[in-house]
């Protein structure tokens, strides 16, 4: 009654775990492999397939999704190759043994070749929204989803949460993230840093994350260094004056033991000129009142708060009157629970088609978000279909990849940035507010329904 | 008032952010670059340190950790090196103008030094219990402090939930890890794969992972497939018989459109002898409902079930008498509030240090877990310092790298996984509980007691 277990008497071959993108085409699912050798067999492989990612509802307290990872899921469907190597590793696992011969030189010759629609980077989006749509031959288009769900679910939700952060920080405040300690692996670091950036925030304390993004790493010191330098040379003061020496655009971490009594004493340096200190950090404690003693101790100091913070405790910490100008986010920012996006099959050589289990309905054919503005706010979103005319509304969706070959050239991450702002500013209130947000509404329009009753019909009656 | 914004104008250097082991050294927070070079500065460099890696609180709801993620820390401090690149790009950040000169002829000649002390994969540990220890010349200790983190955080908070998984779910039953399209990044995504697995599961659907853990992937059919089929060829039926043709020993997903009406069907291709049927999966709906029509209707057979499970809703279906055989989880596992590791300095020079901040002091000085049991259950841990004798006690941490080299060779990941297993059985009933789980008694042993309130004296008379 059972099925085989698999074999784990073998030592790890690859004990580093680390990962290039020439893995990447046996980062997949087993099934998709399965199921593709199976449409090969049938002579299905090549029939037009269409998939389209969405998530069925937003994350818990989310009023919007902000889009991204779509950088990484089009240099992953350029590069996707089938290596020798790659492919007698498959055949090597024995699972294939009744799968077709013509399975093998399908994937030996393999490349994308299909088409993908996509909102762009940084652009909002809401729940049974396509963010990206891919036309490909059918066994291609089934292959890359588990990727295509991998970047976009994690980058979207890193972007969403630094978005949020940074509308409820303010444009002024200076937004640092610190999460890859805490991050859920290293790529995840530098894609966490990579979508935190193009949401909003300025900087990374990552040092690989920035110089692959072109930036500067930012950061400030640890406990550490004051708990060593006290212990083996003096004085608190001595740390930061040592420190202060080799990095003087540093900003200093005062909470080691006392923040208030090592603020009192980095005020009379400031007033004596012995230190031309720029910025300081708290990392405990009561940060409100702390941030208020520092400000009136050291009042053209720019204050750094770190700890555990959210969207939800910077929205507090502002209300209460901290003198806070920026914040440091690690691990609220880089991990909890995903955006749950789903990738499913929408049409097949021109028929539309729809998953019906129970709760789980997904809506049939090729779509188009059609949004409607009124001085620049968000009126409503309209889901169609691909063949619906605007009606004065404006359509998210763009070829990105035609035929196999990018359309446009990778963007820079501040034109993203740009998009985020803009499309954030563009939310109501009451989709933008941390408190029970709303989504704007979203009509389905009337092609949409009558083909997904048609499509449900047609089902019902086979 | 504000610091320096860092240019973001600059286009993505390496959009695909995929990550290779020779990447690792910088995979690091900037201070502890910049720290390491104001320990230079210092003539602080070669200090010898002593750091402890260790979690405040147990994650809500947890009553234990699984430790896991060591190999790669290991694997980590054997290959970290500077390349002559790295080295430029870290100049050409403008960051260390003021640093001495010698610090980057010691990033030059780097290879880790130190010794490290850990418990082994696999082993259960309590809050503020030290998982790791690394014992190096200042700089260096300082250095890896963001890797091993990253390493240890993860995959300790995924074997964790691996095991809870497989203590509710039993040891007869199927457990399948199908988290890749949800897990944050790639390489987090091979990382959970072998944590879970390291820590109870039986597979995984992610075929690269599987690979490189040399073990047999593992799954079933997606929706798709059958939407596929019964759109271009006819009946569910059909889409059944096809894959099954390629791919006999493979579960059928029987829940696209009706489940028991497919079970009844597959019912009687099995009674006609026209399928030899090994397993079906449920994805939806009313799985204990479901579970037990499909077992009366299809008695010999597998029954797998996914879908947002967690060790909670297989606890609940089983108490509910649902007929599941095997369980896919994916989001739930590989997602979600982290096990938060910290790294904290405990000596220098052997003077004990500790942080004294409000709400987060540690203890200073090495330490050691000694645990003690009784029949093969944990009656308490000890944590003491090393110079402390175990009274009947087994101590936790060994030693895993001396003097830079390693002590021992790669663990099977089926010693861990059986190492795991011993654990959670020597764990008491409240500690493995679901609901309100209770950690062992932890005792501070009068010597570590003693030397905690003379770092606490020493620090507040200095």
């Amino acid at each position: 009654m059972k099925l085989d277990y698999p074999d784990i008497e073998q030592i790890a071959l690859d004990q580093e775990l680390s990962i290039s993108c020439k893995d990447y085409s046996l980062l997949t699912d087993l099934y998709q492999l399965t199921m593709a050798a199976c449409y090969v067999g049938e002579g299905l492989e090549q029939r037009q397939a269409s998939f389209e990612l969405f998530v069925r509802h937003l994350p818990e307290g989310f009023g919007y999704l902000i889009a991204m990872g779509l950088e990484q899921a089009l240099d992953y469907l350029e590069k996707l190759r089938f290596s020798p190597s790659q492919i007698s590793a498959l055949q090597a696992t024995g699972i294939f043994a009744d799968a077709p011969a013509e399975f093998w030189s399908l994937l030996t010759e393999f490349r994308f070749t299909g088409d993908v629609w996509a909102v762009p980077e940084g652009t909002a989006v809401f729940a049974n929204e396509p963010i990206l749509r891919v036309e490909a031959p059918l066994w291609q288009a089934q292959l890359v989803e588990t990727y295509l769900l991998n970047t976009i679910n994690y980058q979207t939700l890193i972007a969403t949460r630094a978005a949020r952060i940074r509308d409820v920080a303010g444009v002024q405040a200076q937004l640092l993230e610190f999460g890859t300690r805490r991050a859920f692996s290293p790529q995840a670091s530098l894609w966490a840093a990579r979508a935190a950036i193009a949401a909003g925030f300025d900087a990374t304390s990552n040092v690989l994350a920035a110089l692959k993004l072109g930036c500067q790493p930012s950061g400030t010191m640890a406990h550490s260094l004051v708990m060593a330098l006290t212990a083996t040379s003096g004085s608190e003061d001595d740390a930061f004056m040592t420190f202060h020496e080799y990095f003087p655009d540093s900003a200093l971490l005062i909470d080691t033991y006392d923040a208030i009594a090592a603020a009192e004493r980095l005020a009379k340096l400031v007033k004596a000129g012995e230190i031309q200190l720029t910025g300081v950090r708290l990392d405990s404690g009561d940060l409100v009142k702390l941030s208020q003693q520092v400000r009136s101790l050291l009042p053209d100091v720019t204050i750094f708060a770190s700890g555990d913070l959210d969207e939800w405790k910077i929205a507090e910490l502002k209300e209460k009157g901290a003198c806070i100008d920026g914040y440091g986010l690690g691990t609220k920012l880089v991990t909890g629970a995903p955006a749950n996006g789903v990738y499913k099959l929408v049409e097949i050589d021109g028929i539309p088609t729809m998953k019906q289990s129970l709760n789980k309905v997904t809506y049939p054919g090729r779509k188009q978000i059609f949004r409607k503005f009124e001085a620049g706010i968000i009126q409503g979103d309209r889901v169609g279909l691909i063949t619906d005319s605007p009606q004065a509304e404006q359509p998210l969706l763009q070829i990105v990849f035609k035929q196999g070959e990018r359309v446009q050239q990778p963007e820079h991450l501040n034109e993203i940035r740009q998009r985020t702002m803009t499309a954030v500013a563009s939310l109501p209130t009451e989709t933008r507010r941390l408190n029970h947000p709303q989504s704007p509404s979203i009509e389905i329009s009337a092609s949409l329904r009558k083909l997904t009753e048609k499509t449900q019909r047609v089902k019902t009656v086979s």
